[in-house]
């Protein structure tokens, strides 16, 4: 079996400037390779995740970043601008996403899982479901047209595979070198191994998608679920 | 086995003007016949519904729609005066539910499903789920005195029934008429058949009810949820 | 709201003597108020409860214990004959329960939860609902002539309500002395208080319906869940 | 978004003879389209189901009717000749399926719910999976040889789409007629319409891929979830 | 088996004054008996729960109350000085309860559950989940010093066992004094009987540590889940 | 925090020779360190996983293996001697393990998930259940005489995480060379590298408990859920 990506544009929702390696760049590419349009659009600027010592311009940096990333994957970058742990499902942010998206025009949108362990990924994951649902609404009025219908949405894998039990799986195993070198681009956090909340980011993303494709028969894999919900979910 | 309703005080919290129509109102139907007394609080004004062309009176519009199809139920409307898609559970909204539900005084509230496919049903689930126990509350001060209790809560099907597990199924078989009756009382929104984000009303509430009335060995029935929670579940 | 049984013919189908006592014998005293027919269906004998001193007519002496506490509720007593321990669904036992259910011709049968504490008890429960549906098919021949139609099915809650989440309420409010005048039927089994596996049954009684009463409102309630497969459920 | 079956082998693993028309023909269809090869393993001889007045030789009649099904799919056929109400997961039955799924050699196989109305429909759910699994053990001798690998496994929706939660949908509404002429080869069965276990079935399969297409944004769509564990779930 | 807290230091994070008396009172007692530090922050002032005749300096009472039911538990008390009723998991609240948490600086959080019957429970859950995660957080800046790594976090029993599914009890059984005697320094809320929303506390909190002693083997029990998040699990 | 085990008599049951190993080891050893008596039932001769070339005296090597490993660990060996694929929850099968379970006298048994990929597991978890239950039970006679109590059960992980979500890890971060000199006991095993159902067994050991270590803060960890029944659940 395969699912086929073409004729879709395919945009990740994400909390911080890293998510998207971890979670879902290799379906992504998958995607790409399918003849999809690709984005990545990062909410917060990854502004409290300052290595030792401190960078100034550390929003610039991550942007830089998440550039270098978002080119190696050939994606769209849509950046949020929200401050770290700053991220709310409230009226204003809801209006931003919705612009952003309908900058984008995704047919997908692959958005944080409910239950993720991180304030902002759970705050992520409810302004990607409300945007992308009043993104096609016409009476909600932002500076670009609406959407011509509701995109789909897949909610992706938690870090660390906890709390989440995958529907199915994408199949990565040709693309966990792109994933890697994208996490390389990410300098800045690569270098905060000392801290209290950060772990060592490249054994995670090995761990996670090696763990995920030994459960789906394959080297590595990616995994997700359906949003269940009227006019979101898609026969296949 | 029935279920009576007598001696009851039934309200509807939806949010939107023809969900009430959808969900639940052959209940309030039967709840009627039984006794008791019926109501629908509308918590949107549908102001974001725009037929093509629009109409400049939109919301005196779909206010004259729910209020003739009140009058075919039989039912005390009453309506939150919210903005479409600007829905949320804050202090200010739960202060207008808890007065709004304080007029009625309902012994049972029917509720969207947390789960429903719109933010507006999710946050209209809150809110009634919220208000309904302030309500009984005599440290939170409106202009109508608490109730006596907080009311029991019923939670209501998901449109096209997604992500909707049911507990129990109330038979509406002699009632379909009615709710296709009060449907089209929403000329402003039959008219909308080409837009983006709509789909054909009748077709949908037809398939609903029968559907769930094949589950449970009826024509027609409407799915339900308790609230289970300290003081909202009822022993029947 | 009030649950109704007029015109029912209601059956619980149990693993041992005292489990009607425990977990339904208040709802089918409700329904016998409400003119339906009762009956309790116990599928094992008791033969390995056995007190200090042991008896050595046992299955004699619990066969009298059920069926006094039979009486005390205006029940009809159907027995299975089959030994403690010794319950599987399979296909001689099915046949057995079909002919059982024939003769009572139930409405409504009330069973264990599939995921009760004792083996017996879970066996009963997929006895029960296998049984019932068998029991309308007019290929299963037995000596009795088939139901009309399968009968709904309950499923009662399990002892010290663990790993059950109720789905709606039974107030019985006015009935726990009736529980407790049937428990007190077994005496054979309330001398067994220094065994391991046993627990004072009279204490268990009142902690598990006056806690289901605290949930849902009122004195004392049993708890269900109705069993949703096709055919089976009821709208009400 | 679509899935693609070429170069598998799917098989149906049902219980009676007309399940497979009502819960998956239009994926095998899709499938078939897709250049797989597909078949249909029916468990039971649908020996209990006779119309009025009886046909003496029913099994027989079943028999070609859903031969005459297969011809229409296109799929093989392959009979388990258990007596309806008789299918229970035990070491002998598992040897008959073991053997019929080495002489199709499936890669997929489709098998009732684990938790459908019918005990024959969660027996054949237990042997499908089962012998699936064993099918490709060694160790487990038959008069075939084992297959090379444990097929992947998907679990089919239920009858009227009770207690199952749809992980993914196949669009099949390109194949509804395929499925309604397939149905219309059960002629032993249509003409069962006053039975007390007996539903009008054209009318259900209808509403059955009609509301599951409706969740999905098509005409028509059949519903499964993927028996997630090891060596079972496959990366697509 | 044995669950020890030593070197542990645990804090209860709870809506209401009483609050942890009814949840988690036994438990603290337990750890602080393996040699941990513990604290009770209470979020809200209490200050809508009024007895007849209303007491003009409830706030002041109330934190007399509970500063004398801490004393008898041996706990440091936290007040977070909300208002009943007006909880919210916003920035500004975060805020106040980051910096709570730093002054306690807990290894383990014991939070209510989300599922819990009032929006001050189901916000306070909320809350202490976010600002345990951000309190370790160095880019989240408060007066106090982050913390060296997020505590664990476990959820609490709902309020008459409703709605929660224990992943583990602690045995309270020589506690139940204690948690009687911490409830009765609430005599503020004691004395409220006759409210529309108010129920015999002592009661409710013998019958909820003696039914989940019950199910656990013990005399007295309190239930618990632990948050299955990363960094917020432990291995024991 | 830390579980200990003083105490206890922990019996892993087990389907196959080498399973203790990847789910269980860890905890056992760790139980054993804290003064417990530990045990290893192992149901299963292992006579169907045969390597190239094979061997003719397979059962008898098996049993050495698991001999070997079970040395290392310090724990008591019980065979089941039942044959690979050919194992139900019946009635003999019940008695012989129950009479295994009163040879071993076990306060804690370690069994499979009901939902583990293997049908051989499946029914270990039922027959762990049963009888343990039934070894506390008077009545069931065999050899030995029954347990003072019935023991309490955890269940264990399953292969490759799939389908179970674990309550609580037991950290195994010194242990896990313990695990990996267990597992290379079972040579005949290892040898089978090319076999369709089979995959290379240290990888997938190491993968697991490091993954379930990251997920809850340590190098590796072995994951369970209680079983949550009348007398099977203790408090801690």
């Amino acid at each position: 079996m395969r699912l086929t990506f073409e004729n879709q544009r395919v945009l990740a929702v994400v909390a911080h400037p890293d998510d998207a390696e971890l979670l879902c760049a290799g379906t992504l590419a998958r995607a790409r390779a399918d003849g999809a349009v690709v984005g990545v659009c990062v909410l917060c600027q990854g502004d409290k995740g300052q290595p030792q010592p401190p960078l100034e311009n550390l929003v610039e940096v991550r942007r830089q970043e998440m550039t270098a990333a978002a080119e190696l994957l050939g994606a769209e970058l849509l950046a949020g601008g929200f401050s770290d742990g700053e991220l709310f499902d409230d009226s204003a942010s809801r209006q931003t996403v919705i612009e952003l998206l309908r900058r984008f025009r995704p047919t997908l949108v692959l958005a944080h899982a409910a239950a993720d362990y991180h304030a902002d990924h759970r705050a992520a994951s409810q302004l990607a479901e409300a945007a992308s649902w009043f993104a096609a609404s016409a009476g909600q009025k932002t500076a670009s047209p609406p959407l011509d219908a509701p995109p789909a949405l897949w909610w992706m894998d938690t870090i660390e595979m906890i709390s989440f039990v995958p529907q199915f799986y994408v199949d990565v195993s040709q693309l966990v070198d792109v994933k890697r070198q994208m996490l390389r681009c990410h300098q800045s956090q690569l270098a905060r191994g000392g801290d209290a909340d950060f772990s060592p980011l490249e054994t995670l993303l090995l761990r996670q998608c090696q763990t995920r494709g030994a459960q789906a028969g394959v080297q590595a894999a990616e995994a997700f679920c359906t949003h269940a919900a009227w006019k979101r979910t898609r026969a296949w």
